[in-house]
């Protein structure tokens, strides 16, 4: 199996380097090859997501990606950003489903800016349609506007488009992951308002049909941002469109205030995909060996567990990093009094070592 | 002066009634009339904004609103929506400025989900643009889907659009509201994604230079939703569109836990303005004498001070409600140990009392 690694920026090289070490602890036969993305793509290749990059990504089992993004890359032009070999990735693999845990660990409950009884024990998940909706519709622009109160003037425009297929399969993948945790789906528009969001929910009680043990509620993104920060914990799944899922999946990281422990896996129709920590790159801390790479380790648990069908490592990579954080071990990210500071690399070693 | 009073639905009666009280103890020659709105404009016309209740508010110098919605009108089509009656009065009267601020006053710091010190003494606003964005851009529907990977296939779409003039004229009051506060205005798009965004950000970057004693910060959407919940006290003024104000102020307004409490205004170019509390209709409590009025009554007081030109009658509204929860007066919503219970209308008298 082939595993493409792809570090990009500021952190990314770390933490990486750290989910490969404890990838080649498992005694598994994983071919490992890397590419630069991101900014050290534009530096390499003059490209975000150089043509080798791309190519390696698609023969691939597997994409294990850091971060990218770096201040000095701020002021290219749009289309040469960093951020751009992301969305490249996505709509070139067609990874269309994107798993965000929002996973509250008890030992860093005191992390979180929210009351403990509010966080503590929180376990939800945030599927985010990936490929679709105002991300990449057609047309967009600055154009001269055609009609209404401001005709002739320049406007900047974007379409939000979903079509059928997409929100079929986006709701399949919601039904049949709620159906392994607690049968509990809320699926998240702005029926009220957005053509696009009432023919999601048209469609989205429609695929219920096949999933009657699921219990399926429709909710406005409006109410579910107030919800994420009202009572969190009366979550199971949440399923919602692109630019919904990036707010609302960023808002619930953070409702654990450990968000350098959250992995996300990014899938396609045959459960091949890219996992990434869900934080950034973070350039401010790169090189100073302090950044957390448990997410990034959870992200290849995510991997073996969704495109390598390797369970039971990834269950035991999961079961090391409980044990690290049980045993006190914490990056400075989520270091408290009373728990032991160690640097990225102590910290990956701890979890290659509690294997 | 006229006031247009539209109560809606569900507890928008009560509310609004103690707000009128409130009005008609100040001594002031207020010309106060009364119509229906939302679902009971449909239940009395069949249309959430009858034709007389929209040229009641067009005539008047400022509306006050309660809320509108009620299990009832959820079948109806969209179009007779309670809701749409919100649209339609923004629309028709050109609303484009919704002012929310988001204050979490000292009595009710426990009413938060977050801890105390991340929240204590929070007094944020919003300004969100309230008449263009994706709310309104046409074309908008479901259609045969006209190109890209899913062509042929039925599709739900809508337009998102800034024109030039829009962002301008919102910048002006973001940065002018600014001026008289912080002097600190964080801007909210998603320029690296959207091209709406991208002009929005250049539109804004170029408004400033009119604001220099203004500092100007530019923030993606998401990392906005996730400072909210990491440290919203660092805000002072923020100003975004539509669709991301929809999200991020019902957010804000729940960091402080007590909704009841929290005002709006909707103003358009000549500070004529729509006022109304931030919370819903709240049908499940409608009739019961239990619910807040202060949100209302501090709607009222800043509708005396934008559209009635009556900042010292704002002012005295301010300071009652901030006398009657220093007397302990609490509706059961933000009821603790140690205070006193009373109903929405013993609320709205106390207020009346400490004017
Ligand atoms: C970097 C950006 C384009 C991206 C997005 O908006 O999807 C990021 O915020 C994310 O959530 O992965
Ligand atoms: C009722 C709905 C159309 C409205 C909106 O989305 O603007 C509401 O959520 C609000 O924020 O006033």
């Amino acid at each position: 199996m082939k595993i493409a690694i792809l570090p990009g920026d500021g952190i990314g090289p770390e933490i990486v380097e750290q989910a490969v070490n404890v990838l080649n602890a498992l005694d598994e036969k994983f071919e490992l090859e890397t590419a630069v993305v991101g900014g050290a793509g534009y530096a390499a290749h003059g490209h975000p997501l150089p043509d080798g990059t791309l190519k390696l990504a698609k023969e691939a089992d597997a994409v294990l990606f850091g971060a990218v993004g770096d201040y000095k890359y701020d002021s290219l032009e749009r289309a040469l950003r960093p951020e751009q070999a992301i969305l490249g990735l996505r709509k070139n693999l067609g990874l269309f489903a994107n798993l965000r845990p929002a996973i509250l660990y008890p030992e860093l409950a005191g992390a979180s800016t929210l009351k403990p009884e509010v966080v503590s024990g929180l376990d939800i998940l945030i599927i985010r349609e990936l490929t679709g909706d105002i991300y990449f519709g057609q047309p967009r622009g600055v154009r001269t506007s055609p009609d209404g109160a401001f005709k002739g003037e320049r406007e900047g425009f974007d379409t939000m488009r979903y079509a059928e297929t997409e929100i079929r399969r986006i709701a399949h993948v919601a039904f049949q992951t709620a159906q392994k945790r607690d049968k509990r789906l809320t699926s998240v528009d702005k029926a009220n308002v957005l053509e696009t969001f009432q023919f999601w929910r048209d469609i989205v009680t429609d695929v219920h049909q096949e999933y009657p043990d699921v219990a399926l509620e429709h909710m406005y993104v409006d109410n579910a941002a107030m919800q994420l920060v009202r009572a969190p914990k009366k979550f199971d799944v949440i399923v919602t469109g692109n630019m919904f899922g990036d707010i609302l999946s960023d808002a619930a990281a953070m409702l654990t205030g450990s968000i350098g422990m959250l992995p996300s896996a990014s899938l396609d129709a045959n459960n091949k995909g890219l996992y990434e920590p869900s934080h950034g790159s973070a350039p401010d801390i790169a090189g100073k060996g302090i950044a957390n790479p448990l997410a990034t380790i959870l992200s290849a648990a995510m991997m073996l567990r969704f495109s390598l069908n390797k369970a039971e490592q990834a269950d035991r990579v999961e079961a090391a990093v409980k044990k690290v954080l049980a045993q006190g071990l914490r990056t400075a990210d989520i270091f408290e009094a009373g728990t032991t500071k160690v640097s990225t690399s102590e910290m990956g070693a701890a979890v290659v070592k509690a294997l």
